[in-house]
């Protein structure tokens, strides 16, 4: 890796760059937690980790609700089982129960729950906002996707809950109109990092090859032969330690 | 770290864990780079790592398209140059003249511009979707999270160009209408990764303190005294090899 890379001055170390691809690879949806609670110096690093996410024009608009208080999360449990019947109506047998034979969340058992939210009036003019607006959720979602990381790094399962709806979960947790509950997720330690994602495991999708979803120069390929032969080499066949064969 | 968790099975070393932690704290809005190419297994590295995102209902809605070709990254310059032109107009003076004076793109002098897309229709019926539409873009940008610290760890800079708007970007790239591209990315070996956002450095915004960012239990804050106090010290004063003030 680094012998390739043009840039030596702060190179990551092989096994920094493990660490990376590891918490990528192994990261899982989690929704069987054991009782152990997250030491107060662990879930800062995770929730920090988020706030060092990417946004647009630096606007931040995250905000993070930690909840543990049970009555709270009784009541998100409640919304839960509601929208998860609701959604069964949607699924055909024996897709349907398949469905609910599936378990989703972990709202009770987990340490702690934490919503993610989104504030589009942070900042009045928000640079690179203006074309698209929704680019203020685009970047609370790569904050997600750090804690997520970060937690994996920790030792820590991270499962989000994305069938709660927005306007009764921001009523639960006092949520003012204008701010947007983007991810509802459960945080704690796991009972296992499955080799697989769950759903893989369960039958219920599969992996889609990586060759098939990538496209040169446009949607139509319009890559002249040859360009692109041996990245599309690297792609079927990844090399490097930090390939995902070595990681799951 | 490894010694706080429970789960020690399958714990990270001190190294891993700061490998990761580093991606995310020095990971940049990379808009200067340099005009050595990317290996063609660096980027695939790099595009396998997006794909190992999160998804709804493993859903995985994403493409890559990847850009070499400089007719097709010029048109896209042009788009970039008019929404830049028009978003000028939005701030008062001097914020416009600071807006116009600051560099936000690469598009033309990157190794290659690659745009991630969510198809919304990948799957008929998506698990944990009916309630909440938008997951299948919150998990996209998940993705593209991954995608941009695998970049960082090795050695290669991205930057999302926010500001392209949607319907243009689709005729340029021959994206079908339902497909939204939802990031547009200029990726190659940058001149530096600066120490700071580069939007901070410029006097454009400051980082917010994580602690007026958190909530206990509700978003008036709820908790009993005490309760959260050994976390809150812990979010003001970071501890462990992977604290921020170890990573810029």
């Amino acid at each position: 890796m680094a012998s390739e890379s043009p840039v030596q001055a702060d190179g990551f170390t092989a096994e920094e760059q493990r660490g990376l691809y590891r918490a990528i690879y192994s990261r899982r949806d989690i929704r069987t937690f054991k009782s152990d609670p997250i030491p107060p110096e662990v879930l800062a690093r995770i929730i920090r980790a988020a706030h060092h996410g990417p946004s647009v024009g630096f606007m931040q608009p995250w905000d993070f609700i930690i909840v543990r208080d049970m009555d709270v999360r009784q009541q998100v449990k409640g919304l839960f089982d509601r929208e998860r019947q609701a959604a069964s109506s949607f699924f055909d047998e024996p897709r349907r129960s398949h469905y609910l034979s599936l378990k989703l969340e972990g709202i009770l058992e987990s340490a702690v729950n934490v919503c993610v939210t989104c504030d589009p009036t942070r900042a009045e003019v928000v640079l690179g906002r203006n074309s698209i607006q929704e680019t203020d959720l685009y970047s609370t979602c790569c904050a997600v996707q750090n804690l997520w990381l970060a937690a994996r790094a920790e030792g820590v399962g991270a499962g989000w809950v994305s069938i709660l709806k927005q306007p009764q979960l921001r009523k639960i947790l006092g949520i003012p109109h204008h701010v947007i509950p983007v991810a509802y997720l459960c945080l704690g330690y796991p009972v296992e990092f499955p080799a697989e994602p769950i759903l893989e495991t369960a039958g219920w999708r599969k992996r889609m090859p990586l060759e098939g979803l990538v496209h040169f120069d446009g949607w139509e390929d319009r890559s002249e032969g040859g360009v692109w032969e041996e990245f599309k080499s690297a792609l079927s066949n990844p090399t490097g330690p930090t390939g995902p064969t070595e990681q799951n």
